[in-house]
């Protein structure tokens, strides 16, 4: 019997991947999409490229579920909960920002979804706060240091593809601004900071606010690229092993000895990380598609997870790699 | 049991989306990619979108399997059938260019692998002269017109992406150079009017060769869109109705009201169709992904039916779509 | 003394295009900017590559100069000027498609400002309609024919970047809907069609309507490429023969024997043609930048000629090239 | 009298830059453009964009001139210099990095011409080493603090235009791998490390080697973007005022309130920097072109102050902006 699934907030963009990831899988089936604005239409005459895959309106209830997936803008599912009464025994995974840092909502606890920091503890949960887009991509670059208690002030530039910013059109999402430009937004004050020191701290406790970080827009739609830089006396070598140790598990997490590039993980839910060393300065650089190792394809290797069966189900996704 | 497939010169693009698709066909299993080139390395070396999904490196011998992929460059497929002896039970998917026109080949007789155009002749056959990519978008928009004797002189304008050139270092793929460009090549010559012609006139037999057709490259890396214009009095919904009975029963083929675009078909096998009209002009307008149903996904849907299994296998893919 | 210039609508793209043109122009000043929306901000505020080139601030009254540039929303120039008074002095070159099929605005008359088809008419006029950038880029194509009366039916299809949307935020001009898509619209009704059927028919009485055209949006910001196909006797060199000297004195507008590519003229206010031929049917290719010599570019040049200083002044600009 | 200029090296990128540069320079003539390769060719059979501008060809000698400019891969300098005899009143101005740190050639003294650095000292000099691209865009970065001693260590990500890697053919620059691409290089060992450290410690004698540089490869082809960042205790308005006052006199250095973007500067001689502070924490942005302000306009501006002559000159570009 398949995982019945449903979606509020179906119209966005990581409403639509979930749609796409939960057509596709194995195990699952999509029973509603939500969506206030657009409940009477097809799918497809939203996410036209689904035509073909599925007969599904957008409605505007709630049917009973096993897991339901709440696609809603940041500040949105707290108040959502709260003004919709679940099945005590429905799972719950959230992609917005609202129980990363404090998972209490009622009789709900949100535990934190990122599988590669605490696959065990998220295989026990119910409720999950799915992981921010840079913050995934950052986190994976450090948990193996954070583990051993080697972090020292990290500097890490990332940039992020326009499916970052959402559906919804602004000066700094329209074409004739966007291409062939870059352009730094939130410089040292982005919103995942948070989540990501928590994340470290709980492994690193000296570690403190100790991560400065410079976020771009990129003239990519998907996709994000990070690079940290920081101070280790460790030679590169034991720096390889130990984070091959911490991943050796992985299913989508991969160390990689050769440079990386954005493309080798476009349109799948892998993470790939390198790294580079000259004197005590140490780079780490990994890529992520932002909206499904960073978004969907994390929730949905959440689901996985909390129901038992395979962790890849689901995922194993053509690259779109050209 | 799983079919066994192989591919001859697995290093290139559509050697690269073919090993993509066998990796995750639930039917068939990649047994070896051979690539002169690359013998010895990794899949994942040069194909770097692959780490960690299969262990298997380039080899150069030709091991016994049930069907063999030739994604060699054009004129090469003969040669390599004259020089290599084959099991006569392995069945042949050209992506070449060889034997679209003469399917001749020793004792192979090879049939064009247009799926929409000869289904059950394909059913039955054993060796596939896979379509050309511009060839596949153009035909497409035109067989309901052709298969009713309503083709008159055609005007097509296509579009094509980057990896339709190509692995090749060439200035036209150079990114400075594409980049933001568009520029016309083989005008009124190109090498796909012959199979588009032959297989027009066989349907309708008055045709003769009035197909003209103006490529551009685009700056993008995926996909071909094509607006063919034409002449007919027919009025628009009955066009629409001969449509849609055409491509009833196809999978991947879907005929819409609304304008398309080509993202809703990247990174899939599909193709989408609209149609317009205005006094006694028809604009037919057609997108595919030239990797997939141009090439690579045309080729799995070809072995998907000389080997009776479902059509869809190992190709319900996601979309890129953003 | 150098022509004093203004522009109404200056805060949209072909009133910034104006600005930098006139910022950079050898014997003519830019007095004012006006801007209801942005009146009172600097210039380089809303057009922030203007940065150290100018201290002027948009305004909202209209003080007396030369010359005039309306660089309104189409069908907003004729209500502007019936709802504000003008020197009769005063010079007025309108961007929008108000005048371009009717001229005769109160005591104005404006004529269509298509430097290559009335060069001399223009020489002696005060209002000029500045054609459609789709206009100029497929006219300047087919006058030589029209010239000799050789056209027969024409089959156009051209693609123009985002910019030729403008700068309102919509859903086609969204970066993640746009980059790497390419999209059909207004199939054979593009608004372009009449002033093109006006200017052709003026030189060759018997071509009617017969030009078929299918505009597509392309994924890059800056241009146009057309190509028009025909059915055509004449030789090859005759035909080129017959453009070359048709532009033989033309400062921007180059018939080329090689195949010709967008991103020669990005950036300037050339044109460039190519020419080629198979059997009986003839394709022209043309490329401009939208937002100069398909606007601003020959504005300026309109202006350069009513104003007997040299026809290239303020207009040798740069190319992006790479 | 116009000051002649030749171009060793013309068919490049940058030779291409200063062809274009040169051609519009109201007080300089270019006399030749030497090419081994492409001898014989008219310049606009090379440089495509050219048609219409020059009907100068590509020369195999070396014409008397005013000034040179050697636009060489790097190390191919030296070595034309040792291998041709120049009369020693030729000024020469080098695009390669053949004397950024050593700048003694024979009789020759080259000087660093890093304008905001010693404009004065390249007003008297006759040999100008023209600095790196990368480092160009960090030092303008960098100076206002090197000057007052208040440089730390400094964390810097960079990311370039293809057109920083050449016209030579490569995977890298392959539009299918380099299109929605981002990818490190050179992390930590970038080769304009030493110039930047070179000015740096010339300013700020304690600062040693504590500049860590990861450069990414973009995914457009002109500009660059660099974000540092490094630990100050001066609050940020102090720092506004510092970088204020030692721009105050630049003509093309702008420092800027807001966020910047990097197509503000895209086909201009212009940088832009913007300033931002949390904490102890700076982030200091900038953004130029490449090919302009990194290579052939800074060598263009060179040449001005060298020759006495407005700093702007020829400098004043129609930035592309949309």
């Amino acid at each position: 019997m398949k995982i019945k699934a449903g979606i509020i907030g179906a119209a966005g963009y990581t409403g639509g991947e979930t749609i796409r990831l939960l057509l596709g899988h194995p195990f699952a089936e999509l029973i509603f999409a939500n969506s206030k604005s657009q409940a009477g239409k097809y799918l497809y005459e939203i996410h036209r490229d689904l035509v073909g895959e599925t007969q599904l309106r957008f409605c505007d209830d709630t049917p009973k579920v096993d897991v339901l997936f709440l696609c809603l803008s940041h500040g949105e599912s707290r108040v959502w909960l709260s003004e919709n009464t679940l099945d005590a025994n429905t799972f719950v995974i959230d992609m917005g920002n609202d129980f990363r840092l404090d998972g209490q909502c009622g009789d709900r606890e949100f535990v934190y979804g990122l599988v590669e920091y605490q696959r065990d503890v998220i295989r026990m949960s119910q409720n999950i706060a799915n992981p921010g887009c840079f913050a995934t991509a950052i986190q994976l670059g450090l948990l193996p240091l954070a583990q051993q208690g080697l972090l020292s002030e990290v500097y890490t530039t990332g940039v992020t593809g326009s499916t970052g910013a959402g559906q919804k059109l602004q000066e700094t999402s329209h074409f004739s601004w966007r291409l062939n430009n870059i352009s730094p937004y939130k410089t040292l004050t982005h919103q995942h900071l948070d989540e990501m020191q928590k994340t470290l701290v709980s492994l690193q406790p000296n570690f403190g606010k100790n991560i400065y970080f410079t976020p771009w827009r990129g003239d990519f739609a998907r996709g994000i690229f990070t690079s940290s830089m920081l101070t280790i006396t460790h030679d590169l070598k034991e720096i390889y092993h130990l984070y091959k140790e911490y991943y050796a598990e992985s299913a989508f997490t991969f160390v990689l000895d050769k440079n990386i590039d954005l493309k080798q993980v476009v349109n799948t839910n892998k993470c790939v990380i390198s790294l580079e060393k000259e004197g005590d300065k140490l780079v780490i650089h990994t890529a992520i598609d932002n909206l499904l190792k960073g978004a969907s394809g994390q929730a949905i290797q959440n689901m996985n997870l909390m129901f038992g069966i395979e962790e890849t189900a689901g995922l194993k996704l053509k690259s779109i790699v050209y």
